[in-house]
């Protein structure tokens, strides 16, 4: 089997949580690091979360840190009536650790890493795209040597769904949209995994249980982030659980799970759709204007939310 | 049967000269004005249409024009090369005619038709908002006199389409999206048939040629204006023709061919995704933003498609 080198660029978060075990279980990931950017939480607090997963579950990667606030503008609030004031469902967390962040800036990470190993690394962005295009501003050519860039951003309609933060904005897009678009005008392979999709994959309770019970430390200490998490949904009459940041993931370890479209991606920066993602399919075409000479990426629009499942309940409860 | 009383807003155009017609045939209706706006064509391009087809199909109603360009900026160029030079498919045209538009603004006719009969008035709008928009600064009690307005206009991405000028907004709202976001904000009750909803209903060659066979005049009149229109779409990769502006009609005849969500709508108005209709339906929650407080409207998701087509042909063709 193949090994997928791995960045997991992320802000723990309950979903980025189980993320990154369903990376760590997953036999064919190697995670070579962990890069944070501000949104579930604070920086610091997303960053301490990474340090601590990585310290709690043996994974042997560095983590770095990315800014505190977007390209443009401050931060804004962090989504803890999501995640919890802790990022982790406000679980018991210890006071200390051992593990210290990496030196470098998150970006700079990103371009080392890639750099020593051209080709071979991708990138599973499920925060901010404030450390990609930090990255891709400072050393553009990296663009050319990353294997893949696999998003959980923004949202395209699909399902009905537009967004969740504004109706028609994603919370990871919206909480740093200039940085989103100069992403997607990057020449580099990207898949993204919209809101559209993954809000068609829920995790039921008796689901939960079940890798609680069958699932280790790690489906245990899953029960116990989710407990909020899985409040907050109630509490927004969802009935089930989303699985937004995993879905990112099970693309990169089977994409045969999405169906997906291609097209240029433009993401608006002001106003008041600030945050959207807009796609032209490479299909169709219009008058001159603002998504020409964009590079074409990869859009999903369905997925099989039963074999998603599966594959990762098979993930975390395989011996 | 009840008669509906309408003001037909349009800039025929073909797919409006076919809208017309499916009027000037409903036995349900009365049309009482025709309203005209730039768009398919210039203004005096769509207001000597409007002339020519009332005096030609014996329509008794006063045909009043609309100004020349949005409320700001200056007007977009015609699509001709969807209408034809002429705006009805470059068929042959007479150089003169015996009717004459009315003296007053459109605006100014809607607003003294609507109060000459008051809760009757349907306002069925398949050009551009800017008539709609300048009678509601003026007179803004009227909202709450109008019995309905249709609206077709926009896209909201059901059916993967979300625009038809750029990749998010269709021709109508994006020739003046302010005057569509004031006529959104208004308190009247609007039903939207947008892009991604008309775009599902396609005539055929053979279901027009039929038209030609069994509609009279009319139906003859409809296969000579849409040999332009249809070469057009062919040119586009589109097999068949597009039902825009009759699926407004449609729904007004017999609204039970639509499935429909209520929620309030924006629309962008400048930024490289002006012209966008943003819907945020009434069942879904979101922080404080730009839709709150304003109305709910209806916008259609999904239509009968074969039955919209029978109704169609069978009010041409009828005795």
């Amino acid at each position: 089997m193949e090994t997928i080198k791995v960045i997991f660029d992320t802000d723990p978060g309950v979903d980025d949580a189980m993320a990154l075990l369903f990376l760590h279980r997953a036999p064919q990931v190697e995670i070579v690091g962990v890069t944070t950017t501000f949104g579930n939480g604070r920086i610091d607090t997303t960053t301490w979360n990474a340090l601590y997963l990585t310290e709690r579950f043996g994974i042997d990667a560095p983590v770095a840190s990315g800014p505190a606030a977007p390209l443009v503008g401050p931060a804004p609030p962090p989504t803890d009536f999501v995640h919890g004031a802790n990022g982790l469902g406000d679980i018991p967390l210890p006071a200390t650790l051992r593990r210290k962040a990496d030196p470098r800036p998150a970006h700079r990470f990103i371009i080392d890493t890639v750099r020593a190993h051209p080709g071979e690394i991708t990138i599973v962005a499920v925060g901010r795209m404030t450390n990609l295009a930090l990255a891709l501003r400072e050393d553009p050519a990296i663009a050319g040597l990353v294997r893949e860039i696999v998003i959980m951003g923004g949202a395209f309609g699909h399902n009905g769904f537009h967004g969740n933060v504004t109706p028609v904005a994603e919370a990871n897009i919206h909480g740093d949209p200039l940085a989103a678009d100069e992403v997607f005008g990057g020449i580099w392979r990207i898949t993204v995994v919209g809101l559209d999709v993954t809000q068609r994959t829920q995790m039921t309770t008796d689901y939960l249980r079940a890798l609680a019970r069958d699932g280790g430390e790690a489906g245990r200490f899953i029960w116990d982030i989710t407990r909020f998490y899985v409040a907050f949904h109630h509490a927004a009459g969802v009935a089930d659980m989303f699985v937004h940041d995993s879905s990112a993931v099970a693309y990169l370890i089977d994409p045969s799970l999405f169906t997906t479209r291609r097209g240029s991606i433009r993401v608006v920066t002001d106003g008041i759709a600030t945050g959207q993602t807009m796609l032209k399919p490479d299909e169709y075409n219009f008058p001159p204007g603002p998504w020409d000479d964009r590079p074409s990426h990869a859009v999903c629009i369905d997925v099989d939310t039963a074999r998603l499942l599966s594959l990762y309940r098979d993930t975390i409860t395989a011996a």
